[in-house]
């Protein structure tokens, strides 16, 4: 079962330099999950184009998709548009379709700092939504979206269900036992069970149980005979809960 | 003046699938900030050892020092030390040292399990703190700290004054003028004083302003000579508050 991965590309000095706390990664981390998406990167660079240029080349040809956030306005620090070109070796063109929209929007108020938000990678598509007035770029597989949290929530919303797979299953596991005295059995269950991930995680921080073993799959079968595996390898005695 | 330069590495499968939220990297952006430290990466990885390998390569040859937050318990989903050792070409190998700390403090229950935690990248070294029972690993610029929100905070805080350099020097403006009309004023400012980093955050959230400009600078006379000719630059009947 092929399971499609995303990456998700933050720019933004903003967040590096601690000014404003990410929101739209931290959306997309739910939403991808729902989906059925495995995001597989998360990776925030600063407004730089090389730094853009090559976080996209790379994103680009590791996963299926690519979600951009920020530098897409019309100040000297929004360069994400230069860095999507420059990964995938096109120019910035002014694409006509855009720049007429925003001559009918703006009227005689059109002038070069608003008409260079029609300026695009070549080889950018439009991707368009009933309500929306302005589409989102698409360059191969990378999804260009705003930095402001509203717009980039309502574009991702109204766009979602494209990506939409089968869901993954899960299931956790929370035990009184230490995590020294599971590993060798999280192991074996581990490697006789590939299609199923399983983690486990200590918890130092309340007393009412010491590890969260979670198992997670596409494979509803799969899963089922994972967790009864681990639950026999467990102590039961020390199994506080299991979700 | 060179600003020192910083990576984050969160190594979890549980980040990007949701299971857990972030705090490490959100603690340290605030950190670094006010040690004067530049963060310019945060990169979320998958639990695989060589994609840990592959980022901890690419961090430690770009920025100055690397943190990597996960992954080194004793479970199969602990990759964290072969990825950094695979990193730099080195095996892993039991340090005596730690071996001999584990056995004095487990005595007769220190199983395999346990000595696992004493296998390092060969080229680690040891940070300690006077009141840590547990070192801190360092290959060359990469320090490794654990995933646990609390024992991170706590390694962290204790060597946090060792990256200490002098500070950031930080100005803001909000005005009512749109981006659009700013954005040529800002990007002449911007050529004009290029050791000072000037950002434009467009606000949609509230009517208070629709724009917040922000300066930063280590060199506090270019940040103020900057300040000035941007508040020349904008229509001082529009501008609502500096900080």
């Amino acid at each position: 079962m092929k399971v499609p991965t995303a990456a998700i590309l933050v720019i933004g000095d903003e967040i590096l330099s601690g000014k404003v706390e990410d929101a739209n990664a931290r959306l997309l981390i739910g939403e991808l999950r729902e989906l059925g998406v495995a995001l597989r990167r998360i990776l925030v660079v600063p407004d730089e184009i090389a730094d853009v240029a090559a976080a996209v080349r790379e994103l680009s040809a590791s996963f299926d998709h690519v979600f951009t956030s920020g530098g897409v306005g019309p100040t000297h620090d929004d360069v994400t548009i230069s860095g999507i070109a420059a990964a995938f070796d096109k120019p910035v063109i002014r694409h006509s379709e855009l720049e007429r929209r925003l001559k009918t929007y703006f009227g005689d108020n059109a002038d070069e700092s608003k008409l260079r938000m029609a300026d695009v990678p070549e080889n950018a598509e439009l991707l368009e939504m009933p309500d929306w007035r302005w589409p989102v770029l698409v360059c191969r597989n990378v999804y260009i979206l705003p930095g402001v949290p509203e717009l980039f929530r309502k574009k991702f919303l109204a766009m979602r269900e494209r990506f939409r797979v089968e869901p993954f299953f899960t299931h956790a596991v929370f035990t009184l036992e230490e995590e020294f005295d599971i590993a060798e059995a999280l192991r074996e269950i581990a490697d006789a069970n590939p299609s199923v991930a399983i983690g486990s995680y200590p918890n130092f921080a309340t007393p009412d149980y010491k590890v969260k073993v979670t198992l997670e799959s596409k494979d509803g079968d799969a899963l089922r005979t994972t967790l009864a595996a681990l639950l026999v390898k467990l102590n039961d005695q020390k199994v506080v809960r299991v979700e």
